[in-house]
């Protein structure tokens, strides 16, 4: 079973088509777990306690006595690769919106687990002394970073410009995060014990594709009239589209944290699209009565990719980019404080005692537990 | 005033040369230095505190209360460009060392602020899904990567393993490691101002070139008979002796601090060789009258790159990996407690009033305050 692959018919652009192959890349990924699991011994050493449940999780939490600490670190992925041909085709510099991007990778992981986000490090590797000599860009760059770690109420605590010719390709940067924060108080701790038949499930507006499916985005420019510049409604190009920033989602999280609600469970919609809300390891089905109005961009690649609604929901966010499992009774006031902090959010959804399964009623589409194996 | 490359003459092979340009990457390092130090407000408004004297230290420091909080990110370089030329001419991995370097590079920084590394966070970052077909490398990688935390003593986190086509050039990876940790008790701190005249300055032993100066060290193989495989000694190849893993010194710095040495300060020699040891932002003289015998490979790169000994120690760690700043009446002790934990170490040197500048005697060069801007 490889169900990290989403299913695939006929003409549709699938990502293995894309060029992603899961296959070669999921062996590592279970040694490596393995090996890392077996490392939790170092940390006791030191008088502290992993938390066990939240490897598998987004991040990766320890306790150090008053209260949690969670770390991660995240790649960006290839949408700077858009940005620069959007630079090319247009004059225009995207780089302050693939900070943000790049910001919220590390952060929306990070407050799945119930941590407040401190302090973000900068990863910037480019492919080589020059790429910093774009002026306008790198000022881009900087001032969406910083603009982004104001938004969440983080200290840009420093990181790395390493130039590495050889290694990452001329003219290109490869970006990422990483990011500490702490959960406190310890009730704020949300790996998934709490989940519970009978819950509700928020879900938050995603602004577009943000930074997960882009390999196929890109694909799909070759099928395009006019590539990236054809329009996806009037006056709206396609790269443009694409490179609206990902939301940032820690205004919500400490906004529900202050009004004293407690967030049962979280998932960051990212690769493997709505499948991500089969995250939790228990057995219980999620179902679904409301789906957000799908952002016009996700609209258009299912559309051109000619994908059906179950390969569609399998990849992309269409149009929720971020799931809150909260009590029945919080749930209204979850998507209020939600919409109160600027972020479109919809009662969606209630979990069931059940075989594990996500069932989407309004489009008609299951997945079951062999659709996602992500631990 | 660029003092980030270091002074160049004649035929020798400098940094420049080497294909890396400072006077880019420069600019854009102030400007990001600007900003992220204007998103302290950010902690504060968590009713925490920066500590504002580790902006421009090797690690980012916050007080959240009980503790200190450090954290990091850092990339590895180019040395996987070795070993993969290593790997071609005499079909083994080298990727096992290749991990403890990567971590070293974090893990080594973060403990100059006097902090116990708790959990690392692993950026893999390949050209491609295939890059992790090839299973011993991908294995051996695994396993390095494991026994370096074991080493420190950190928790193996999690992390991300993209496949970055486009970005990342085919058949190569882009390693990086973030490291969290915390200062406890908070009297742990060493971000320098506890630094003073009379203090002695300890040199703990490198095993080689460590992780930087590679892009000179590979440029030099152009002018080697047999490249890679030119031998350094009898049975030990140039590209071999390359690639001899980096240090971890947290076990020494762990060990100080169970026998109560109190660190006054510390520098990890990294890029800019031993100008390093300049790190502190105070104006003293680093009177050095011991130097460590020079690893065979860093003799021989300066044989070949023709430096004379002040261009070498201020490119190269030159034997000396770290340094650490202590009471004088520590000093003796904590090269012994260095030497229990297997790293061997000398009783080099002192701190004195004076101007800015580190005197090392027993090959007669100065650095002065011009030859070395980090902040």
């Amino acid at each position: 079973m490889n169900a990290s692959v989403p299913p695939s018919t006929g003409a549709t652009l699938s990502y293995e088509q894309a060029g992603v192959n899961y296959d070669l890349i999921d062996p590592l990924k279970v040694a490596a777990q393995r090996a890392a699991a077996a490392t939790a011994v170092n940390v006791a050493a030191h008088g502290f306690t992993e938390v066990q449940a939240s490897r598998g999780e987004s991040a990766y939490v320890v306790d150090v006595g008053p209260f949690y600490l969670a770390s991660i670190v995240e790649c960006l992925g290839t949408k700077t690769l858009v940005a620069d041909e959007m630079k090319a085709l247009t004059g225009k510099s995207f780089y302050a919106g693939i900070a943000q991007d790049t910001i919220a990778m590390a952060v929306n992981d990070l407050i799945t687990v119930g941590a407040t986000p401190l302090v973000v490090q900068a990863y910037w590797a480019a492919g080589g002394s020059d790429w910093f000599g774009d002026a306008q860009r790198a000022q881009a760059l900087v001032e969406g970073w910083k603009k982004a770690c104001d938004v969440c109420g983080v200290a840009w605590g420093g990181g790395e410009t390493p130039a590495l010719a050889g290694i990452v390709e001329s003219g290109r940067i490869d970006l990422a995060a990483s990011c500490t924060g702490i959960i406190s108080p310890k009730s704020r701790l949300s790996v998934g014990d709490e989940l519970a038949p009978g819950d509700a499930i928020v879900l938050l507006a995603s602004s577009g594709i943000h930074a997960n499916g882009l390999s196929l985005a890109r694909k799909l420019t070759e099928r395009l009239p006019q590539g990236y510049l054809t329009e996806v409604e009037p006056g709206l190009s396609y790269g443009e589209a694409l490179l609206a920033p990902t939301v940032l989602y820690s205004p919500v999280t400490e906004a529900l944290a202050k009004a004293g609600v407690t967030v049962h469970y979280s998932a960051n919609i990212t690769g493997h699209g709505w499948r991500k809300l089969l995250r939790h390891p228990s057995k219980m089905t999620y179902r679904i009565h409301t789906v957000p109005p799908v952002t016009p961009v996700l609209k258009f690649i299912q559309q051109h990719a000619q994908q059906d609604d179950r390969e569609a929901y399998s990849t992309l966010n269409m149009g929720a980019g971020f799931a809150l499992f909260v009590k029945a009774e919080d749930a209204e006031r979850t998507a209020q404080i939600a919409r109160d902090a600027g972020v479109p959010a919809w009662v969606a959804g209630r979990v069931e005692a059940g075989p594990k399964q996500v069932v989407i009623e309004p489009i008609n589409v299951t997945f079951g537990e062999d659709d996602l194996a992500l631990r």
